[in-house]
């Protein structure tokens, strides 16, 4: 090992990693990030999508340290935790969090806390000169952690940037280097000069944009539902033990749900082949009971597994961030002093997805049948 | 001449011209846009910002034609007209416009006009098998010349394009693509699909940061009102014949000023040298009475060449454009279909920057001033 | 199914793709490519290098019609045989060819046809009113099928940038623009404009300088000869059928691999983590046999899987390409007209590198029996 | 005047500049450059060509200073020598080197000599702490100071990329990240690391391209040429006082020359619309003597004013730089280590352009004299 290596980023360029972030990224616990799609199913709209948690943690890194150097602040903890803050994602990012915490109860920040301080990579912090206590304070988002994991952070301008990049959808290049120029701390909190709000104007309106035109793209909806439905039945059919969900990978778990004969294994073999359902009903609404309509839908005598009852949200709402003056006082709330935003956090609880789709042989049927129902 | 000749555009890469455009292209009338800085003074914030009319009008053409394409609109008139959109710039483009307006009494769109319908270009498309009076239909932006030249015009997304280009302020990168695939036409009025809505409010509020951070930066805004105020005392002393104003170029009307001896050759190499003005008072407010404020000002014994009070405001008012949906039926009004875009569209009379800047020798002097009266 | 559909491509923006084009876009076979890593280990030196032969062969196909359309070459068959190009490719693309050509006795351009030839592929073919027999004529790289698979074909030209965009290795970033206007055909073959040879000098050196950062970089070479070793025992002991190899993707025969016990998963295992074995000799030098030096290797008691030989060269060797004067008339030879290319074309044949790498625990004891032996 | 301030670059973002950069780029010897175009007469052919000397000198000003921090240089001096290296240009930079020479004898750096030793430029290098001596050591290329002026040197890697980005024509854009990192120091000489070869051969190869593409174009030729015959002419004729093209820009320059009535008029508007001379005669040959050729032709009747004999040759011989190996021993040389680089330092010599061009009049009976003399 080297006191430290350059590695190359599509984004950003060279990345410099001391002695300290080497062992991290070394240890197998991050190699495996390499192996879960930053966008889940969203390959399957842009085919350029099969970006990884790995480089995203590599750049979300980089951002966080510039953001240190330009303020003065000597934080490695804070560094490095940029690095990990991604490390407890499971297959396909956010596509399998729902089935993870249906069975093992806890989200992926929670299986990163438990990865930092009970496995290997606990020794190679323990190796540093690290605080471990820092890390986790700032991991679990506190304080300065706000500069990682907050709505102007630097988690964000990465995906954002990176999202851009390799889906060739061009919303969500923003003007970074000025973003990051005109976050400052307040005490332990970020905030954002007064001259520096159209850039966060500018990123949370991306941000939004990059929601509608990917996130919540209708098929990386349909293919999300269609896996987390076939996750869920391998599981109940007892295939897979849901305690192994934290270690899978991408590949991983579609090679074992592949195992699984039967409709788990035909709806993953038509997820990769991008043979998905398709909508019967669509619209934007209040959020509802799914449960309600899926019991209306079973009594006209179609089979649970031939559709799906779809139901999505923006998530746009934007925390309280100060604004500062020239002279780093606090002059207001950015949600307050910006009209643009403040309608976009609005947005967030109004805007509601309701979908239903199925397969080819009832899309017809269910046609008829929502027509009656909805 | 031959067939087509291909020109390498920084923007879109080879544009081709045809017989009748490379026609216009070569005359003097047209060649005379190389020598007009597209965004002024720009330069002196941004040092890249040194494109000029010339690129964005083939950049303009270019994208009409990629839009006529896509609609299945064999119209070379129109095309011809997103080409000629610009012809009737003058120096330093917006910056000279009120000076000009004063002066000939009439704005850019016009003297275009004059120059399309008198000088050589007319003879050009003369003798081209195009229709000269359809040319001047669009040029004044009516019926499909709004695909030119309105909110969501090919105009607007050249120059967001290719400012963001040259001045490395990422605001103005657009999904231009998509949003040319979501424009289509209803009788003659330009509108918009309904899943292109997003790709209006990104280009329309990224135009709002080029506005706040480049069309209206503060440089820009004193360098352009020390250059008016010194070109309309070259008229008024006699030096400059305002009737040539329409023929003159950045470095001619340059070379004018700089032969006028005392205020006008002092301020015209103050602008060149970047030794500009400097703020005294600065506001967002109403529109407000600047004679009124210039009296008192000049009560207190400064020169008014000391001094210029500048008002200036957004132009992010959004005209009306219907959205169509997938069956090509009107369903509404983009400002009323977008909560974001409403906002903006309203903005527009609200934001207004009322600005006080003085020479070095009387900063301080103007700050005492300007606390007694405002 | 639509009369065409956009795909959005991160290197060429929005790709066409007409009826017959979208029913080979949704066979299986074709889907298949998602899971095919374009440039196999690749990732583990760049690791934004995950795109695959899927977006790949989308952007061949764009580049082809492109380039029959400058061409006035109405040629559906061969703008298709661009999107089948690459479809017999195997695991992490050219990694695995070796090992499939020791069992299957068979190339990728091979299987290709046989998936052509005998797949739903075929029956797509059918359905459309293209000739069968002309797009295998082309994907044989026969007459203007060379537009795709020479020299200066579509396939390199996209991979170049490509592997650029992904990688952040900037050498590949090439005046495609210009080279696609320079491309012609004489009779059936592609030949190049006199004016166009710096283009070709231009992208035949950027893919030498890829070949060099990129395509035979150690780290790439190491993995790949890893994973063939491992690939090979896993075939030898019997655990993995070699007729299946063709069908298999990235993550399906890593995941098959995975099981197999002992040294075969804990290679894999090693890749997926890049642990990788570390380098003990490295030369350029003539051809050499590998055989020989294995054994002498072998006499010094280290085991045969603690150690691998790996001989590598450089492809640069460049086919005839007639170079035409502005008359369409040949006047020579692109290796002849150029020096530059002259020297590069030399160079393939020298330049080879012969590497010997082991695990931790052997890399002492090997230094030293090398040390001996060569 | 602030600590440090921030300029946004259009190649390379935020440019930053401490106290005493701050004072050099407001001196007014320094903000001409802003009026000097970096590739002259470039734009007629790449419209978007407008760049500056201005921005070209901030851009190499930041390369030196990473290239410095690299190394660990603490070298202040010759970061600002990197600014100033091109203070000394003359109107349309390279353009007016031979008339400037030829009336003035001496060359850019001799006047950018003057000016740092006698302009206000000496007065604010005294303000500062930094050694003028140094400055001026490096301003004439020695030691360090080929670090921006080498073959390998900052100047270079700043206008490749600037040009690409402006002109369009990618063949500029190369791995500058990769060849910054492979530089090293040995002694006071740049030298290059063994592994950096590739990124170096990029980069010649790239400039050599932009040569052939961009800076040796036939029309740029053709515009210098009229130009120089033009000011040349302005000069002899007492018009324009030889002393006073250092002080000129391109628009005071051209401003002067449209004053002086009949020829020198007739021919600045005529490059100023693109209305330039046509080839008669093109060769690549040996150097020759094109006296000879001009009384030949002019024996014929022919006016010296409606034609020009027009030679130019490629600047790419590469000088001697240390090749080291990664403990830092020099194994050799660069232009014997690379056969590509070895090449295209000979070609230098050899390619020769001899072009002859003539206004429309004359074009037809040029090309009889032409065909019977040459």
């Amino acid at each position: 090992m080297k006191d430290f290596i350059l590695i190359k980023d599509s984004i950003f360029g060279d990345i410099k990693l001391n002695w300290d972030q080497q062992k991290i990224v070394n240890d197998p616990n991050f190699q495996r990030l390499r192996y879960i799609k930053q966008t889940g199913f969203l390959y399957l709209v842009y085919p350029g999508a099969n970006h990884t948690r790995f480089e995203h943690s590599l750049g979300t890194m980089k951002l966080t340290k510039d953001i240190c150097k330009r303020l003065n602040l000597e934080n490695e903890e804070l560094i490095l935790s940029g690095l990990l803050h991604d490390i407890g994602h499971t297959p396909f990012s956010h596509q399998s969090e729902d089935v993870v915490e249906k069975y093992l109860h806890k989200n992926h920040e929670q299986i990163g806390e438990e990865i930092i301080s009970k496995s290997s990579i606990r020794d190679r912090i323990s190796e540093s000169s690290l605080s471990f206590k820092k890390i986790l304070h700032y991991f679990r988002g506190n304080d300065e952690g706000k500069i990682i994991t907050g709505s102007l952070g630097s988690d964000r301008i990465d995906y954002l940037m990176r999202d851009s990049h390799y889906t060739g959808a061009t919303y969500g290049i923003i003007e970074f280097e000025r973003l990051k120029s005109k976050i400052s701390i307040k005490g332990t909190s970020p905030v954002i000069y007064e001259n520096g709000i159209i850039s966060a104007e500018s990123m949370l309106i991306a941000r939004y944009h990059m929601f509608i035109s990917a996130y919540i793209h209708h098929t990386t909806l349909i293919a999300g539902s269609m896996f987390r439905k076939a996750l869920s039945a391998s599981i109940e059919s007892g295939h897979i033990d849901p305690k192994t969900l934290e270690e899978h990978t991408d590949f991983s778990i579609i090679s074992e749900m592949l195992k699984v004969k039967g409709y788990v294994r035909e709806t993953t073999k038509r997820i990769l082949e991008r043979r998905l359902f398709k909508r019967v009903f669509y619209s934007e609404m209040n959020k509802t009971n799914t449960e309600d309509i899926k019991q209306k839908i079973l009594k006209f005598g179609i089979k649970d597994e031939a559709f799906i009852i779809i139901q999505a949200g923006l998530k746009t709402n934007i925390e309280d961030i100060g604004v500062i003056d020239s002279n780093d006082k606090i002059i207001g709330n950015l949600k307050d002093k910006s009209k643009l935003l403040n309608v976009l956090s609005k947005e967030s609880k109004n805007k509601n997805i309701l979908m239903i789709v199925s397969d080819e042989k009832h899309n017809k049927k269910m046609r008829e049948i929502v027509k009656k129902i909805m």
